[in-house]
């Protein structure tokens, strides 16, 4: 039953990285709690590189300047 | 003052389906709660079915499989 | 599928209200988008008012004013 | 190493006005908590107006009204 | 840079197995994703059974009946 | 109307120390988006550090080590 919530920027993740991390998740979730894959749910948010801060500055900017 | 969050795959919901959740939402608040409908808020985030997993997998996929 | 999350003040609410919202949002969700109720998650946070703020203001200081 | 995430409707907030919640969230934080900006994350999301509601009713109709 | 929200049961989570999830969770987005350990932020929430509901029942209904 | 959650470890934050957070954060949203403080929320969670990671570690275990 449990919820699990990724958020990443939205830089190119493609359809079967998504796949990936969805049965990675739900497998690493039985395995540590025995929880039932069934009933786990997992939302994957994909965020502009502009929305997403860190160190005071948005991603887009860090870019640039790395 | 309640917040709720809604998260549902993005297959086609209309406007009007929205305005009925959150009417909905509110009215419940109010009648179990008695929550004043002037400050609920009701945000709906809707999610591509890449995004979304459930049982370890991808609802598109398993929606290919049904 | 749907996810909803519920936030509200910890002020009381009982489990048998907590009942009622659950099952309040997971008919709403049936009755609107035909949600299938069996893997419908709902999860209540309740939050202490001195960390819900609203026009700038703890709930707590708000409800000594008024 | 907070997490602080900014929901507010999608109408034309600038890359610029994004920026700044980014510095002010980060510098508040710092003030108030001596958080370390190196590990402060800030996610912003940006909603439709049809998907947030306030009073029971989409922001997109309440625009409408006033 | 990911950050992830892990929402479970409150049902005798240890410590060692909130390790486990956090460095589980961690090493997964750098395998798929090639994200970087240091910046990716775990936070897992407990959530008692009354507050969880599903099926349109609050967990711990489920489990008496079951 | 903008919706802000603001998650810290749970390490000794006074009512102060989120009277002030709640301000700055209704303070900013106005300042720079022009949004109503009326109804701008602020939602605070404390996380405890066990439930926290970074780095792939619990904050615990990091604070031990430093």
């Amino acid at each position: 039953m449990p919820y699990v919530n990724i958020k990443i920027t939205d830089d190119g993740v493609t359809s079967k990285q998504k796949a990936e991390l969805i049965k990675g998740v739900t497998d690493l979730l039985q395995k540590v709690l025995n929880k039932n894959p069934a009933t786990t749910v997992v939302v994957i948010d994909e965020v502009p590189t502009d929305n997403w801060g860190i160190g005071g500055q948005q991603v887009t900017e860090r870019k640039k300047n790395s």
